[in-house]
């Protein structure tokens, strides 16, 4: 729980009205109740759009806790951003599945109640820190919430790369691209591929091999302490994809050497009293419906 | 069986040395038979080369049996080429897998001694037929012997589309992509994405989504007779991507319709006495082990 | 088509009260258009139950067409008895999914006023025949509409077995058992262990093993025409179980020989016009939803 | 590691004269060593055979350390019989796929010459305590190193069961059964019903569903702290059945509520330096192959 909450940050897509709407909502609830309310930049890279208030960067050191307003693709973009200041985050949910999202939108003004008086608890979910070694130097770095995810990008064929765990061989692989999932991401790209699903807080990554060559390939659950590292990467085109929770971030040549790790930081997800995250499995993923 | 050997058309890589000396082996057997001997181009793509020898074109009307030398991508270039004129072809096996080819380099000799002789039937598969449908315009059109391949192509996000089938909707499908699958396909790409094993001579096909969004998502196998429509895609970038049997044939754009048919050729197998396609599921493939 | 209807057989559990009122009424509305209604026996054979009025057996050879009042689990069980008379069927839906009944029981008065009308045409369903060999001899033969499926029974350990396919060796099982599948009961059993959805009316069957050891064990399509051969059992037990459409049929021993073919008779399914079996699969059994 | 190792316990089927052989083999090598060497009872239940030597129980009382000769399944017996005396034990590999044991036959002497010098370390793992309440009272309670399984029993239709983890409603299941596996177990029964490979030593169990009736089902891999209870159980026959490491342990009853739980005691597994888990995840379970 946050321990005197003064500033609330609002994240989400201010252009599209159906968020600028809720935003407004959210915005004079909280003023209603003496919180500041600082507004985020536009969270969603592919919409262009002007911030509507600026304040000095970077908003993380400002704000006690954050409000997404949108779906999972937003609270992701603002889970990456706020992750370093380990400001607690909690979605409004717009979007079609909105599984990171814990208020509906038709239970908007009992939630930000809930958040006001402190009737929650935090619950801490591991990131991933993805790093390319390219000739020697780190070429890229940055975070992801749900996955980091090797594929091989423009082409009819599969690739191959060998796998290290903990310092370990772990295997050669032959697929279309491997899934290195946090458990809040087991419920995303992993599980339409057959990953298991995994409660969120365990300290735990999964790999999941994409469409693998061998029959016998599995998904295997490894400790959230063990490095990953991927190399001697083979493929068909000029370059190999890695994408962090769904966005394609780096171009990958076949000497790179790709290390996941958990992050140092992890992100404070804010959940009621009573969340049940079984039941969202049922209602929002439809699983075991 | 044909009925009078005359003439065999030999494929194969030509610059690859391990290729060119089986070629030459094969070669000298077969005219030591009295047999003619025509080279065919080198059939894989991404191989400069020209060929030792030239006829005029096209091959596939001067010979009476295809022996092609290389791994299933040279058979299935092979196949894709001499379908329209009914050539029946055997694959002499020096790849990793040799799924479709039949006869081992240790074999080599009591293999063309069959096929001299006669020892063996035919087996007809299906192949396919991919058009694609732009602005009223058929732009592309070509044929498969293992699968068309719609995916989703350079991007982390999946795609969306409609499939009818044989004019009546099927579903909307939200995944990386679906495989269009000849039983000859089905142990391919199909099988490494939860796709069933077909038995390679059924009057059927298969669908099977890759990395569908929906948990409750399964391969359905239907009937080859049914014409296939891909329809109303949806994508992240600037095309998604056809692929016939793992090499990228055609960019797409998201009004494209893509029609996916039996096609009116089928592709000629030659199969010894003795054949057991489930051995080879077990001895090529691993299935069961 | 039937060429003239004149009498319809009525099946369903006499016994539950939602049942009888519903075959009342389709009894009322059928004799109100001088069809002549006879009543089949109860079909369950878990509930007893006398039947209403008695005929000189067999009901099949009376009836031009028969109406089925419930679940599938009654809709099995009518059709494996109708089979040999060759009488198209249709079901009324009662049951928790009711996959096989084309009539919801909204539908009703329309459903039985396309049947009088013959709005509708026939669609045939291959059946299985399943005997088993004990010392030379056969101990039992039936008729199964979904599924043949031998299983380890009352055992924590899995079972071993041969299977030869159209007289040749397909493998050695290492597993809980095995589901023998026509394409109608492709979305019954064999669907909750991974095999694919098989339209309905293909020349097929599916083998799909239960919770195989083998990593790269996969299920297979094979031809209907192909006899399936079931040897050389291992189990922990004193029998495994022979199941037709879920319930056990016999106790096997490890010498017996289990035979399963294409039934010489067939299913004839009553279908609507517009008819949509895809349709089907999303509302009734949820795929790709 | 075993701060003072005096007396070792040898385990085995000591009527199968494989096992003997190389019990005797071991024997003599450790009292070379002047390690005083005591048999355990025969370890497999199915087998009748006297103790060699008879010593006042309870055995795992008097040793340092478990040397098991034989398969997997030996192996699983002696670990839940030393499991509350906190023994660390090593398995002498004889069996069909040996994933437990660590010395290959051939490696015996290097492998004991390893345990007398020391040079290993100690793997902790999870044990479940299963047990079973009926009418108020503890029927049954046992310990498992691999899975908990509740399955149909002699039936050819499925069951249904309400399972809630640490005290929260996970789902209602319509299956065959449910396996609760450590991560030990995941390479066992789970893996072959598509549960993930979980690294041996995770603070996880995984809960994976046999054959389940929705299409939407998935493997949950939850928290080994969270008890995980089972009840509301329906069935077709007179009972199903608990399976404790694939042996019937307990019939069950409809009103019995099963809970299961990490056991208080773990199990200690010798492994030397060097061990590669993954390494023996290819080449003892074909994974990835």
């Amino acid at each position: 729980m946050v321990e005197k909450l003064h500033t609330v940050g609002l994240f989400g897509k201010f252009q599209d009205p159906s968020v600028s709407d809720t935003v407004g909502n959210v915005r004079k609830l909280l003023e209603k109740n003496n919180l500041k309310v600082l507004l985020g930049n536009t969270t969603a890279a592919n919409i262009e759009g002007a911030r509507i208030i600026d304040y000095p960067e970077p908003l993380g050191e400002l704000i006690d806790l954050a409000i997404v307003v949108g779906g999972d693709g937003t609270m992701l973009s603002a889970a990456r951003e706020l992750a370093k200041y380990d400001v607690p985050a909690i979605g409004v949910n717009l979007g079609r599945l909105g599984f990171l999202a814990d208020i509906a939108i038709h239970d908007l003004e009992s939630g930000l109640s809930s958040i006001i008086n402190g009737n929650y608890h935090i619950e801490r979910r591991t990131l991933l820190t993805t790093s390319v070694q390219r000739a020697g130097k780190i070429v890229f770095c940055d975070t992801s919430v749900n996955d980091s995810v090797i594929s091989k990008g423009n082409s009819g064929r599969l690739m191959e790369f060998d796998i290290q765990v903990g310092g370990r061989f772990l295997s050669h692989f032959r697929s279309d691209g491997i899934i290195l999932s946090t458990p809040t991401g087991s419920t995303a790209y992993s599980l339409s591929t057959g990953g298991p699903i995994i409660y969120p807080t365990l300290p735990v990554l999964c790999l999941t091999p994409i469409c693998p060559h061998a029959l016998s390939n599995r998904p295997i659950v490894i400790d959230q302490d063990d490095p990953i590292e991927i190399s001697s990467m083979v493929f068909a085109e000029t370059h190999a994809n890695l994408a962090l929770d769904g966005v394609i971030a780096c171009k990958l040549c076949s000497n790179d050497i790709i290390t996941v790790t958990k992050a140092d930081e992890s992100l404070s997800m804010i959940r009621f009293k009573g969340h049940n995250h079984f039941e969202t499995l049922h209602t929002k993923l439809g699983w075991n419906q």
